[in-house]
C-alpha cells in the first residue's frame, strides 16, 4: 500500500481518552478500517470498504507498534475479563478468519484445504477446525508442521495433498499460492484468497473457468464472532505465540517473526 | 485445449442413428460435454465437469462444422416447432449465459455490466436483459455497439464506463478484460469470467483481496433455459446472424466471423 508510518494493526490497549466517557479506562481492541462515515459503504455498516478510509499502520494512519494510538469510538470493542491480553491481541486476525464464514456458506461436511503454514494459515486453520469443519493445512517448514500437528490441525507437506478439496484457503502470502491453490479444488469448488501477495505475477485464470471455480477475496472481518470464539475458549491460540519482547525491542521482535519456525511475537509497550 | 480435428460446438441437426428409436427422425440441439457415465460428477449430473469427458469439436470428439456428427443420446434435446433451425442453434452459447443465473443469485435491482461486443458478450448482454437486469455493455467496436444499441442494449465504449457496477462479465476474450472488469466492479460486488483467454497474462489478484470481490469462472450451462427462452421469444437473436453460408464455403465463414461488425455465422450442410 505505499504505506510509510507507525506498523501494526493487532493490538489490545485501555482508552485514554474519548469524547464518550464510558470508554475511557475500558480495555479494548479496535476494527482497523475507520471510514468517512458518511458514504454508501459506511452507512451501510461496511465502513472496512470505504473509499476513503485510513487503516490502522497500513493507509493514512500511524499504528500499534507504539505506545499510543488513536481510532475513532466506534472502532473499539471492550473486550471481556474472560480474555488475556495475550489472546485479545489476536481478535483481529480471527475476524480475518470469521470474514470466511461471513462470506461464504460451507457446507458442515465440505473439506478444507489452508495453504500456507503462516501465521494467517494457521489461525485459519485453528478457526475453521474450532468451527468444526474437517482442515487439512499444506505447508513448506517441517517444524511449523510439526507445531501445529502436536496442537491437533492436519498439517501435512504441502506437496503431498492430493486434489479434490470443497474449498482451498490461500494463506501463503506467495504468488505461487494461487495456482496451487487451483490445482487443488474440485471442479466447481471455492478458492478463497487471504493473500494480498499474489500480485501481478504471470497467472492463468483458463482453470477457473473450465472448471467454474468460485475465487473469493477474503479480507478483514467484523469483530464480534472472533471475541466470541475466544471468550467461550473454543480458540485456544496462546501455544502460537513464540515470544514476547518489549516494545524497544521491536526491530529485533521483526526479525524474529520472520524466522521459522516462530509463529506470533508480541510487543509490550513498558 | 490443443485439440486437432472437426471444429464447431454449436449446431442443430435431426438424429439419423440411435439405439432409442424414439430419437430416430427428431430435430435436436446437443449438450457439448460427453461425461463418462460412471464417475462422482456424471453420476452427479454434471458430465459437463467430468474430468475424462470428451467435448464436442473442442476435446477429442470432432465437431460440428460437418454433415454429421455424433453424441451420447443423454446429450440431446429435442427442439420445439416453434424454435427454428437459426434459433436453435444459439440454445449452446445462450446455455452458457444462462449458466450465470444457475451459479449466482443476482438481486433484481443490481446494475450488471457486459465486457465485450463479440458474439459471448451480445449474448450475456440480451440474455440477461431478456430476464428482467439492468445490462450495460462496453466494448471497443463502434459499429458493433452502434447495432446492438439499435436493437435495445445499452452499448458503450468501454472506456465510458464509470466503475461501480454490482456484477462485471468479462466476455472479452482478451486478457486485459480482467484487469479491466476489476476496475468496473464494485467493492464486494461479482466478476464472472466468461472468458478462458485470460491466460497467463501478469495480473494483479490484490484487488480481488483487499476489495473482496467474488470471481465465478462460468462455462458450459443447461439447455433447458436457453430452449425455453427461445421457445418463448423472449429471446430474439436473429437480428445477430450476420451471414449463413453453405460448409463448404467454411474458410470463408470462419474469414466472415472474424470480421467486425459481423456477429454469428452460420453454416448449412448441403
Amino acid at each position: 500500500m505505499n504505506y510509510r508510518g507507525v506498523l501494526g494493526h493487532e493490538f489490545v490497549g485501555k482508552v485514554l481518552r474519548s469524547d464518550n466517557s464510558a470508554l475511557i479506562g475500558r480495555r479494548v481492541v479496535g476494527e482497523i478500517n475507520a471510514g468517512c462515515g458518511r458514504c454508501d459503504a459506511c452507512r451501510g455498516g461496511l465502513a472496512r470498504h470505504c473509499a476513503g478510509r485510513t487503516v490502522l499502520g497500513i493507509v493514512g494512519r500511524d499504528g500499534a507498534f507504539a505506545e499510543r494510538l488513536s481510532l475513532p469510538n466506534s472502532n473499539l470493542h471492550c473486550v471481556p475479563d474472560s480474555v488475556p491480553d495475550e489472546l485479545a491481541v489476536f481478535v483481529e486476525p480471527v475476524a480475518a478468519a470469521y470474514e470466511i464464514l461471513d462470506q461464504l456458506v460451507i457446507p458442515s461436511e465440505n473439506r478444507i484445504c489452508v495453504l500456507g503454514d503462516g501465521r494467517m494459515g494457521a489461525i485459519v486453520a485453528f478457526t475453521l477446525a474450532a468451527e468444526g469443519f474437517a482442515v487439512t493445512l499444506g505447508g513448506h517448514h517441517r517444524e511449523k508442521l510439526g507445531r501445529l500437528a502436536a496442537l491437533g490441525i492436519a498439517a501435512v507437506e504441502e506437496r503431498a495433498l492430493a486434489p479434490g478439496f470443497d474449498v482451498v484457503v490461500d494463506a501463503t502470502g506467495r504468488s505461487e499460492g494461487f495456482n496451487r491453490a487451483l490445482q487443488l479444488v474440485r471442479a466447481r469448488g471455492t478458492l478463497v484468497l487471504k493473500s494480498t501477495a499474489a500480485s501481478s505475477a504471470a497467472m492463468n485464470l483458463a482453470p477457473v473457468v473450465v472448471n467454474e471455480i468460485t475465487v473469493v477475496g477474503s479480507r478483514c472481518g467484523r469483530f464480534e464472532p472472533a471475541l466470541a470464539a475466544l471468550a467461550s475458549r473454543k480458540l485456544e491460540l496462546r501455544p502460537l505465540i513464540s515470544a514476547t519482547l518489549p516494545l524497544e525491542d521491536g526491530v529485533r521482535a521483526m526479525e524474529l517473526a520472520a524466522t521459522a519456525p516462530n509463529f506470533k511475537v508480541l510487543l509490550r509497550p513498558s
